[in-house]
């Protein structure tokens, strides 16, 4: 069993009101290639932002006292305080060099998740508004363009409580479910397993990352190839990355 | 660019005093595959755990106050609550239905990691005991049998604080450094990167996870073909895995 990731070179700078979807076609095209069932599309969430217009200008932010405060301890500036505050339900953690929130998606992560690399000066992105929406619209126009059925990842990189760091993780998904449920499976010596779910969307997301690069190289979507999906495959519209957030109930971390 | 993760399949059942490096050896030439330069090779912990003869017989555990206390409070089995105990330098959470620790190399995982599934009925297998130099052994060895220099990661699944489901992670490394440090280099639009450190070895962990499975395949090893390591190579005993290891004082959610 061999899986394939390929990043998708030649990928032009997307600016607002670009057809993503007609974009990444077009590159895919240009790499000669054409997708099959169970190919997987991992895209960068900062191409999704930008096509969709979701830009911050950082000198018009304005500065709102808690903002303040926020830069006071983190030492953060105060108007990128205000974009994280601005895209955040919680603030989880604020202390000096660090700035951990829960976004408006549910994610828990550093500074809403707002991106200010590849971006032009002055701007910042922050998350996709509905990153399994925009996972839907490219999964769908993908599957009627090259007759299949994909799966499409939207991915950031996140930062880790214990370890140094940032890793790939899935923050839209369409066609497949985020987790591979392994509870009562069989090992090779027969035990059943008692509790063992996959993080499945996030180690491919990862694995993307990882051709990805995160500076000058300008791969922002990446195809995975090989992976067996018939125990997480679904419908466009039957999956949401909501299934992967730990419920603040069962949070020993808050 | 693309990047080949294959499952190394027919891998046969290890037991105490196995040599593992000649296993793998023999299982890669079983499947036609000769090493190169920069081949990465992701070897699960419990087949090192169980050829070094790090088992625990759960039968022959005897319980002290701490664990019986443990055991209430979190309902697990009060011998299960001793290994974790036996194995930890500290207890992060305990609660029901959860403890985290930090085991003594460091990470801060779920029941000092420890292993019920592919294992003898009766027998849980701790983490190695320095899954760096395991990692070492199977480095030189591999090395000197294909004429080449390979990075060599031990790895785990661990759980998540705020999203649900485990991810491959390193737990040991030879050949490489855990991390890649991007922080100064220059992203699609001339700006200066100024915190992004890429969790490389825990992103190739992942990638490895998704062939290994975790229940009845038994792919236990994982090659990785195609990651360019010239940013974090180094020789074989210049990495540890302890480098990823969020120095305590840094941490926020202790």
């Amino acid at each position: 069993m061999t899986i394939e990731i390929t990043g998708i070179e030649g990928f032009p700078l997307v600016k607002e009101g670009d057809d993503l979807s007609s974009i990444i076609e077009r590159a895919l095209n240009d790499n000669d290639i054409s997708l099959e069932d169970d190919d997987i599309l991992v895209v960068a969430e900062t191409v999704v932002s930008k096509a969709e217009g979701n830009y911050v200008k950082v000198d018009d932010v304005e500065v709102q006292p808690d903002a303040v405060t926020m830069s006071k301890i983190s030492g953060k500036d105060a108007k990128e305080c205000q974009i994280i505050l601005d895209e955040s339900d919680e603030i989880v953690r604020c202390q000096k060099g660090l700035i951990i929130t829960q976004t408006h998606h549910g994610f828990v992560c550093a500074n809403s998740g707002i991106d200010n690399s590849n971006c032009e000066a002055g701007y910042v992105t922050p998350l996709p508004v509905n990153p399994d929406k925009s996972a839907r619209i490219i999964k769908k126009y993908l599957d009627e363009s090259f007759d299949c059925e994909v799966g499409v990842i939207i991915s950031d990189t996140h930062g880790r409580a214990w370890r140094i760091g940032a890793i790939g993780v899935a923050v839209g998904i369409s066609g497949m479910h985020p987790c591979t449920d392994l509870r009562g499976s069989v090992d090779l010596y027969g035990n059943t397993l008692r509790s063992t779910v996959e993080a499945t969307a996030d180690e491919l997301a990862s694995a993307a990352s990882l051709v990805m690069g995160q500076s000058d190289e300008g791969i922002c979507v990446t195809l995975i190839r090989g992976y067996d999906l018939s125990e997480i495959r679904c419908a466009v519209d039957e999956s949401s990355i909501t299934e992967i957030i730990r419920d603040k109930s069962s949070d020993a971390f808050r």
